[in-house]
């Protein structure tokens, strides 16, 4: 079969070919209405324009108005089969084969934007935000460094998806500037705790599942019908500042080292997208109870990488190389288990997976594991570095390499800026 | 000074006088726009039909909307002189001697309706709630009962206020039932874990305060400006499943263990209506750091009380009486410590203080402290009970004893139902 080909010229090196679309939420001015759009190529695609035209003409989108909105929850909350006519809808008016948008002028010029000209915001209204902890290899190495290697996993991890809530309102889009939370961090011996910015700040690499359709309250969501629940996926950068949550998280878990920020990436790559890329999730030992159970437990083959920019240079190192595989608990276990109580999720609800860290030292999700809490300094084209230092930047990137063709997230970036004085 | 009085009969026992004036959101009919009201007596007045006649008439309230919202996030954010000119308008149109709203039956008939009558809701959208840890005496008993008498308070708890992301989709008005959750219980020995209804379900007893104004990402609030932005308070049941809890929160904190559902009162009395009652907090030692150091240290002398109906009966139990000024650390620290790393809050934010408990076995917040986890069953007029049982209904009271006057927060309540099959 033939590579389906848009209008729109794609490099083969893009993240972004007619086989991904993936959404995001834009402004053309900074002082313009947001607007969803799906992305191509270098250029994104305005989705209030295609549906005004009249372009959605499926059963379900042709009087819909969820594409002129400022945010992409009311489509979420359309579920499975609005995605996919969508989808259909757009891959076929992309094509480059079918003229309606290729031989309409004045819509082209409306209707497309340069990715690089436009502003990329944070794409729905967050209700509530979920950080998973599902790399078994993280969990070990974090276990290791501070439990040591007799209680480096803590039993009730092979049984359960553990999470914490995190906080909404400090979720960031890729660009946003950090700013260097200050805190408390041990004391030494019987002196005061330290209070001040921080001196282990880190990023962690996680991607993030998007909810789409809900439940209500009281009414679990089987693991078996989980993923029509899952909009998508993107990259999220859940930035922690180690020596405040060292200091913190005992009895109530992770707050302070973590509420400061969190960079979300601008493109949700639906799940229709990654279905090429989808996998054998691991063999899980000991099999997990029956709520937990998939009759198919799928990952996906996502590469990622994590780029470090050092403060005043001009090169990136590679620090870091996983894949989303490296996930012990699978996407639809995690939302199974996080409404198995009775929990409500809400179209736009993020559940992150915990940072991604593979086996091999050079796969380790953060620097708290990859410098082993700074004993062992990252060599960087000739200088070392443990934690980051104000003016570092931190880039990941996601892609799925395709028969001839990518399916990719773009990137999630972020620099340190200094805290207040 | 004679005591301020509205020309609304309230009974000497109410809650609700003209000195109180909680904010709520009530629709008239279920079908109805939610509008904003305050309790005075028996009745809720009807802020949108106060705001349309014209009767907010001072510098601030005068041209605003705030008040034909459904919900109280726009007041909420405008900050305290919104806040004072509100109630002092109100107190002012209410009083006995000012005929405006006495002498117009057309709007007092427009404008008041029974409390009995009508449907309280969520009175604002809450975009993140938290949960703080804030009794001295709940976090022994806490440590006392799982990590023995040497580690009962972990050092830290002393250094700042303890706190945790909660989870704000199953945030529910008083009233509303509550589902016992099914979840993971402890494995006895080298079985599978147990997985079925709580079988330990309680109550907390809390309050929580709501946020005003917000502040930008990176923007720490300053402690001794923190009460600025906390409109009021609120009472909260912050339902917790100890089994569940007990097996998932190492290292992450309390998860799927709360999150099935968190009851709260629908009156937020003001800041404003609570000063006569503040009082000064307990001295800390180890003194604070300076960042949680207040030049003034204010607690409020509000009496708790939980009465438990137990399933199939129609008397009630008071089954322990406590007092807000049981809290260690105050609202305006826990607000100033959440936001010192920079983390923003956004108006309508619930931040929970802790369960409530005293130091004698009479005045414990919940049925974890009070039956010592489940090993000292309670004696409920004949019949003896651990924890919660489908069918009991749980009740909180707050109240602040004036001269001649409460100002009180009526009552948050629940009812126990099953698990769903
Ligand atoms: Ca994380
Ligand atoms: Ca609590
Ligand atoms: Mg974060
Ligand atoms: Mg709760």
């Amino acid at each position: 079969m033939a590579l389906l080909k848009s209008f729109i010229d794609v490099g083969s090196d893009s993240h972004f070919p007619i086989q991904n679309l993936p959404y995001g939420v834009f402004k053309p001015e900074s002082n313009s209405t947001p607007r969803p759009a799906v992305a191509i190529g270098d250029l994104v695609l305005d989705l209030s324009a295609i549906s005004e035209a009249g372009l959605f003409d499926g059963l379900i989108l042709k009087d819909a108005d969820c594409f002129l909105q400022p945010n992409l929850n009311k489509f979420l909350a359309m579920g499975r089969p609005a995605w996919k006519e969508a989808r259909s809808t757009l891959q076929r008016i992309l094509s480059s084969n079918e003229p309606i948008l290729r031989d309409n002028d004045v819509l082209r010029r409306k209707s497309f934007h340069q990715m690089s000209k436009v502003e990329m915001i944070v794409p729905m209204v967050i209700g509530d935000y979920t950080d998973f902890f599902a790399s078994m290899h993280h969990a070990k190495n974090c276990g290791l460094m501070f439990r040591g290697p007799e209680n480096a996993i803590n039993p009730n991890w092979f049984r359960l998806p553990i999470a914490y809530h995190g906080r909404a309102s400090s979720i960031v889009i890729s660009g946003t500037d950090i700013i260097r939370p200050r805190g408390q961090g041990h004391p030494q011996g019987n002196s005061e705790p330290y209070f001040g910015p921080s001196k282990k700040l880190d990023f962690e690499l996680e991607m993030a599942a998007v909810v789409g359709p809900g439940n209500e309250l009281g009414k679990p969501i089987d693991v078996n019908n989980a993923a029509d629940h899952i909009f998508g996926l993107l990259l999220m950068n859940d930035w922690s500042a180690r020596d405040i949550q060292a200091w913190e998280y005992v009895p109530l878990g992770p707050f302070l080292g973590k509420s400061f920020g969190t960079t979300i990436s601008p493109w949700i790559v639906t799940l229709d997208a990654l279905e090429p890329f989808g996998c054998q999730a691991p063999k899980q030992d000991p099999p997990p109870l029956p709520y937990l159970a998939e009759k198919e437990s799928v990952n996906y083959d996502i590469s990622l990488e994590v780029q470090l920019k050092p403060s005043g240079r001009d090169d990136s190192c590679v620090i870091t190389k996983s894949n989303f595989q490296n996930l012990y608990w699978t996407i639809t276990q995690q939302l199974a288990h996080h409404t198995v109580n009775g929990c409500n999720l809400r179209p736009g609800d993020l559940l992150g997976t915990g940072t991604i860290s593979g086996p091999e030292p050079d796969s380790y999700g953060c620097l708290l594991e990859l410098t082993w809490n700074g004993q062992k300094p990252l060599s960087l084209n000739g200088t070392t570095q443990t934690f980051l230092e104000d003016g570092d930047q931190v880039t990941f990137s996601g892609v799925c390499k395709g028969d001839g063709y990518n399916v990719g997230f773009g990137t999630c970036t972020g620099k340190i800026v200094p805290s207040p004085p």
